[in-house]
């Protein structure tokens, strides 16, 4: 693609030009404009801009107003989308920071991008944006066609139907309530038996046989969500956790792998048997038996914990064979960032799972299926008023056709090599500040631990890099996919100077 | 106001023609014209038009085509969103029908709104479609100037905080767990007490005393959406409930009262004061104390329930004098319908509710609150990544501004007025057909009791209405807010055309 061969040709003058301070790049005007020219995103800044200190005096005026009406203790940057481009994000004071957390991995495409933007203006957008539908009464004549050019265009292998919502929680969560409503369809006899007189009149109190007394496993230091559902499968930390009441739900230990994975690997082997045999203990002993599974391709919030492909190979195999499901949660990891479209194509699975969840950068959310079984026996068991919404879908679809045009799956696996690589000689020159470094070809999903995170994090802004931490003592990296190697070395820059200043 | 004036001035000639027949009707071009002059919404249809059965060709091929990949079973109608207009929704074989169930009470100005049109275009809605924020970390810095001006702009009287989310059911159950935090928070004595490592540790484990031991109130036929938390809230249906694990929370009894309410007072009054007892008996005794009772002014999906002020006041009084939060649901009856901008308006409170949720017709979603005690002690304890979405807030704003330009409180108060009393004399005059008619003073939010409900709607269909049903044998009426006198007539005689047909 045209765009590659640009960047790649431009590549070691933008290598030469970031490697200079942040104030020299700043007088480099007419190499930034090239820079631009060779960039996925025309236009936006050559390189961050920090004129005051973060927060500045306009931002922590404005958050002190908006704190009256609206909570601001976990305010991060109070924002000027206007200001953002691409992969630069800008405050209220002005200040432009290079961008890699991107709303909590969230953003794909970069911040007012023209083609977004172009569709949003579209009297389609405008049509879902008004006239929003109760998808499952009465979708739009065009919803097929809206799923089929968009959601369902990259749907995993071996799932080709989806049920919609609108986030990461409601898409777990109704994926869960699929998997109790098929797992006691088995139970039943199949689709066709009839809930008993007990069944009916037990659902309405909440008690047993109606309510059923299955349980969803999912893994410790796992993040799947944080309404009542998906929080009883959510171990990051106490504080998502704290006075909210659980279900009684088992957890496996995800396997703690040691770095570099090469002088650990039969350590970490043993590491990720012990976890499947405890999975698989679990499923066989515990009290509130497992309708699903739920696992991420890499535990985000919890700390960017990887485990290997034959991990989750065995994963599929234990589930398969004790008739659980198996619920991959793509919504941190899904739609690029990890070198695929989704991560959970690293694994080579002889079987797909059974559900993929996503949201995030897809706008919009959902679990994609592929078993019909998974279709309750009877309308109105899945359902809610929106059940997703149809601008959101539309606006993936976008989404995706720019992935597509510009190549960003593969151009992303290239790019977080490329940084990879050069994080690995900063973590030989500077040991102990980049300790763990991990996401070795997963695109750029990558992190590595500091001891004194919070304060690399809050260096890293005041010098003009947006970075967002997970876990315990993680920095985790999450570049939009219009992220390039000019990018890279922008932040790797900032990366080597604050290292440096300890 | 204009628009009234001229809507009164017109009424006796909308309401002749409207008693002709659906045929003569659509001959009447020169009178319909004039009508659509008077009209709220100028350019919609002047009545329905049925060209073919329901669902036509069109309808059955598209919707066994989108069946393959999303669920159709509970498919009312195949939406031509491009050619609905105001209160009349278009199926995709060209058929125009009076809407009054408008998404499941959730479009609140028509299809096709130019005042909603001209919004969703501005640069201010574009930019918020393409730049989603995660709102608990990187709030735009025009946040708060969005709240004022819209969600908090109809704040009900005594809540000035909000906060906010994407759909009724994480409204409410985002409000749960403020409730629950609040609640532990007292126990543990005030905000600056730190969590016990015991605690901590427990709650990773789904564990008392992490994960708390406490409960949410509900009421019987109770409707507060379908995740996991709301969902053990609900009680309307089995088919809600069925297979879906449910936390063990304790439900009162919702008073059933009968009709007329005047020949029943007494009847009444003593259903409505053991109702009561109940509570306060369950809150003194449950096992799993009670964090929060949850109500809605009048239970929606359960079969349009009401209970009187004087209930709600006492069930306020009660509340408050065992340190019970009294959350609310408006999901369904807030922005208008009952001839309030919120239902609880009705109820002449001594003081206010605790935390009122709200979605649907605002179509963003949130709750309300006043007392900052119910902003968790620490931050990211109530936290997701989107917490709702701007262009829905900026929307819900455009949709205040309207509903005040145009007076749609006071006008659906009267519309419905106008709607309950003709509504009295077909009950006359058919008996056993409009049984329990109910909704009096509370706007076009009335509903009726039909012994053959689903095959009433599904006439009243044929014949150009779409109505939905609630409960076991409701007929719900939930017409937008520009629903006038002239479509009160069109709805009034489909009405009685079913009633003499039987």
């Amino acid at each position: 693609m045209a765009f590659t061969r640009a960047s790649t040709a431009l590549r070691p003058a933008l290598r030469a030009a970031a490697l200079r301070t942040p104030a020299a790049h700043r007088t480099l005007c007419a190499s930034a404009q090239r820079m631009a020219a060779a960039s996925l995103f025309p236009g936006e800044p050559s390189s961050p801009s920090v004129k005051t200190e973060i927060p500045g005096p306009a931002s922590k005026k404005h958050t002190e107003d908006l704190h009256k009406v609206f909570d601001t203790r976990s305010l991060n940057m109070l924002t000027d989308y206007k200001k953002s481009s691409g992969n630069y994000i800008a405050d209220a004071d002005g200040n432009i920071l290079l961008d890699v957390y991107a709303q909590i991995a969230s953003i794909p495409l970069g911040y007012n991008n023209p083609a977004l933007a172009k569709v949003a203006q579209t009297p389609e957008m405008v049509n879902a944006i008004i006239n929003r539908p109760a998808l499952g009464n009465f979708p739009p004549e065009d919803w097929a066609e809206i799923l089929r050019t968009g959601i369902l265009k990259v749907a995993p292998q071996g799932l080709d139907q989806v049920f919609t919502a609108m986030a990461g929680s409601d898409a777990n969560e109704t994926a869960y309530k699929a998997a109790f409503m098929w797992r006691r369809q088995q139970e039943r006899g199949g689709p066709d038996v009839e809930f008993t007189e007990e069944e009916t009149t037990s659902a309405m109190n909440n008690q047993a046989p109606g309510a059923s007394q299955l349980s969803i496993l999912s893994f410790r230091t796992g993040f799947h969500g944080r309404l009542f559902g998906s929080l009883s499968t959510t171990r990051s930390k106490p504080i998502h956790k704290l006075d909210i009441p659980a279900f009684d739900w088992p957890q496996a230990t995800f396997p703690q792998l040691k770095y570099p994975l090469e002088e650990h690997a039969a350590e970490n082997a043993a590491a990720e048997q012990a976890s499947l045999d405890e999975v698989e203990h679990l499923i066989k002993t515990y009290h509130l038996p497992p309708a699903a599974v739920i696992i991420e391709p890499i535990q985000s919030e919890g700390g960017d914990n990887h485990a290997s492909p034959a991990f989750f190979r065995g994963l599929r195999e234990i589930t398969k064979r004790h008739n659980v499901l198996l619920i991959v949660d793509e919504v941190q990891t899904g739609v690029g960032a990890t070198g695929k479209f989704w991560a959970h194509e690293h694994w080579d699975l002889p079987t797909p799972p059974d559900m993929v969840t996503f949201s995030k950068k897809a706008q919009t959310a959902g679990y994609y299926f592929g078993d019909p079984a998974l279709r309750p026996n009877k309308p109105y068991r899945q359902f809610n008023t929106w059940m997703g919404d149809p601008a959101r879908a539309i606006l993936f679809r976008a989404i995706v056709d720019e992935i597509d045009r510009l190549g960003l799956v593969e151009h992303t696996a290239r790019v977080g090599d490329y940084l990879f690589s050069r994080l690995e000689r900063l973590a030989d020159k500077y040991p102990g500040q980049f300790a763990n470094l991990r996401g070795k070809g997963q695109g750029t999903f990558i992190a590595f631990d500091n001891p004194r995170r919070d304060e690399f994090l809050k260096k890293a802004k005041a010098i003009g890099v947006n970075i967002g931490g997970s876990g315990e003592s993680a920095v985790r990296l999450r570049p939009m996919l219009i992220f390039q190697e000019h990018h890279a070395d922008i932040l790797l820059e900032a990366l080597e100077k604050i290292a440096k200043s300890w």
